[in-house]
């Protein structure tokens, strides 16, 4: 009699960003004249980017001609993309990444939800919180936790609190932790890691013989060249970390998904008897096993956005959703709300008005505004009280979203 | 301090195919010179079809403009494929599957890899042996087989020899397997289920309360219309299977990347204390928290392919394969060399000639005759004395290299 895996059933009964989904479809459709404003699933709005556009046809013709034509991909991507992406992603930022430590996936959600099988189901791990739920849930699937509890938390997983007090970026845990994962520019709270904060983390990882799994999906939004936009820029990190970075935001492609996971060869961990062993490897024959490469398009259309035109197009992309950020939190904030980020990132961390829980503020911010957000405490029981507001919209639709905010909650 | 998940390390040095290409590669370098004719990894050689550039360079142009630009699809896939693939794949065959149990996905490798997360690891398999090593592969990574022995077989693995006395198309186990991976037209071997193989694997499912895994990867290659195209043909294969398509071998698709899975309503599984499951919602949860759909633009080239001009084209393509493995199965035979199928699907599977080895086979074909092929044995322990050969070349590669098969061998 074949079993299901019963870890599933753990799961809180939807993904978030589907529930919303049915919410916003379920509003839409018993208010047909409703003009919803989206500032909630994080999504880009901007048309890909002329170089893009072009780097796609191009390919397209290549493999419409026998001599262009390409099927099956180097698995870890081709040399002209991890190549481009050693250069213009980090050696230009004096960090040394070798071309044959990056693996090419198809988006940094299946990296991150995916790195936890190259790890033991006895390993613990901590997420900040709240922190995207991939994390977790990908987590409870494999069986690392216990069932949910009244709080919202799975026992087995170490919360760490981002909240006011720490600037929504905690430190490294007290207990025995042995997978952290760290997302800087964070998603949802919009925090950014600072220098000697992630320089606490990896020496806390050193010294725990744990791995950080560094989420850095959002790094193209870090506005201030202080701020470390790789965790490798942190002496020591090539023991210890993996970092996932993606082009879905900095250049518009969650429609065409290409993202990146780093494994410096220097990452280990150890066998049950304390043997070490390369986890550069092991994704490597996860990566055979269960991957078979990005569509060549696309990883020409990724390597466009590396350099030249299609570098300045896509950073005029980002600063265009960045002015969104700016008017935003400086609109909501001169209207009395309490909100935090926004500086490095595309998102906005509210402080919910008068107290009202997380997913109440989403329905009568819907209801009253026709505006989607998408609540705090779906990413966690520290982020109830919160509310993210996304900058992925046009300038038009944010300044309209931001005088509706403000009319929903006028007193 | 972290584990690794000591299961990789049960598995076999190499994935099969990035193997061969090491001993390819290393050969190449060896001799600069020779021009070498691969009939190895089963990679389609056609440029996409007309049909499928102009559908990509539309689809290109839509995102390119604010109207057409699209982010994040749908998860399962947009409507108008999962509608096209009902339609075109099932419909038109008597066989009524519902958009919503199509599951758009990157690729059956993926699909079939991932599928037996859903499962609890105390599920005993069965694969036909030999067989397309992500099947087992994926297995021993999730912890549901002992180490390998000196046979090349994993404990907790059911291996159901597909050799000249079943004809190659092994029937349902003896013992207790939970969840049977069967595949047609068959990948090694070439071989094809007939309806009466197909019923009896259904009628021994819904006995032993089994699940069945389908690879139909193939199913484009099926030339005889009784031979069922999908188990869903079958009466009560509802109940009891899981299918999986792919774009990769009908359409040229591997350089671009589609496929998808379908899982009925009626398909369910039990929990521990015999409480029913239905299979889809486990896999719809998965596929929403570990997988971002396919570009936008390649699903569109995808429902290029489904009717008119585009399934014209790729009919002709695979046609064309056909004629090759038609030239390579006539070749050979009339040269004395035992060969078997090749007439429904892309692969000849040829006995070693003078009781090599596979790898042997492998290797003086590819030091002799400067051809790449597969060793059988990569499939599983009893692919060894066999070897297979892609019809996925040109017809002049393909005339060639059975000329110089002929010579390598000749006594």
């Amino acid at each position: 009699m074949a079993h299901i895996n019963e870890h599933y059933l753990k799961l809180q009964a939807g993904y978030l960003f589907p529930e919303i989904g049915r919410r916003v479809k379920a509003f839409a459709a018993a208010h047909p004249d409703a003009r919803i404003i989206r500032l909630g699933i994080g999504d880009v709005t901007l048309p890909l980017a002329p170089a893009v556009i072009e780097a796609l046809h191009a390919a397209v013709d290549e493999m419409g001609s026998a001599e262009g034509f390409r099927g099956y991909g180097p698995e870890n991507g081709y040399d002209f993309l991890t190549e481009g992406i050693a250069e213009h992603d980090y050696r230009s930022r004096g960090v040394e990444i070798a071309p044959g430590e990056i693996f090419v996936s198809d988006g940094s959600k299946q990296d991150s939800g995916n790195i936890q099988e190259i790890f033991g189901t006895d390993c613990t791990i901590s997420v900040t919180d709240p922190s995207y739920p991939v994390y977790v849930d990908t987590n409870v699937m494999a069986g690392r936790t216990g069932p949910i509890d009244s709080t919202g938390r799975y026992s087995g997983i170490t919360y760490l609190p981002a909240n006011e007090g720490n600037d929504f970026m905690p430190g490294p845990p007290e207990g025995r932790v042995d997978i952290a994962y760290l997302c800087s520019p964070n998603n949802p709270t919009g925090a950014v890691a600072t220098r000697p904060n992630l320089e606490e983390w990896v020496a806390w990882a050193r010294a725990n013989d744990a791995v950080i799994i560094f989420d850095a999906a959002y790094d193209a939004f870090i506005q201030d060249d202080a701020l470390p936009r790789s965790i490798f820029e942190i002496e020591g990190a090539r023991e210890c970390a993996i970092e996932m970075r993606s082009f879905s935001k900095r250049a518009g492609f969650t429609g065409l998904r290409c993202a990146y996971t780093v494994i410096p060869e220097q990452c280990t961990a150890a066998t049950a008897e304390g043997k070490r062993v390369p986890l550069k490897g092991l994704w490597a024959r996860r990566h055979a096993t269960k991957f078979n490469s990005v569509p060549y398009i696309v990883q020409r259309a990724a390597a466009a956005t590396l350099s030249g035109e299609g570098a300045r197009q896509t950073a005029e992309q980002v600063a265009y959703y960045q002015e969104n950020a700016r008017r935003i939190r400086e609109g909501l904030s001169a209207a009395g709300f309490t909100v935090y980020a926004g500086e490095h990132a595309p998102y906005i961390w509210m402080k919910t008005p008068r107290g009202l829980s997380s997913w109440d503020t989403f329905d009568q911010l819907l209801e009253r505004a026709h505006v989607v957000g998408t609540p705090g405490s779906g990413f966690g029981p520290s982020g109830e009280g919160f509310f993210r507001i996304s900058a992925f919209n046009s300038h038009d639709n944010v300044d309209e979203a931001i005088e509706r905010i403000k009319k929903a909650f006028a007193s």
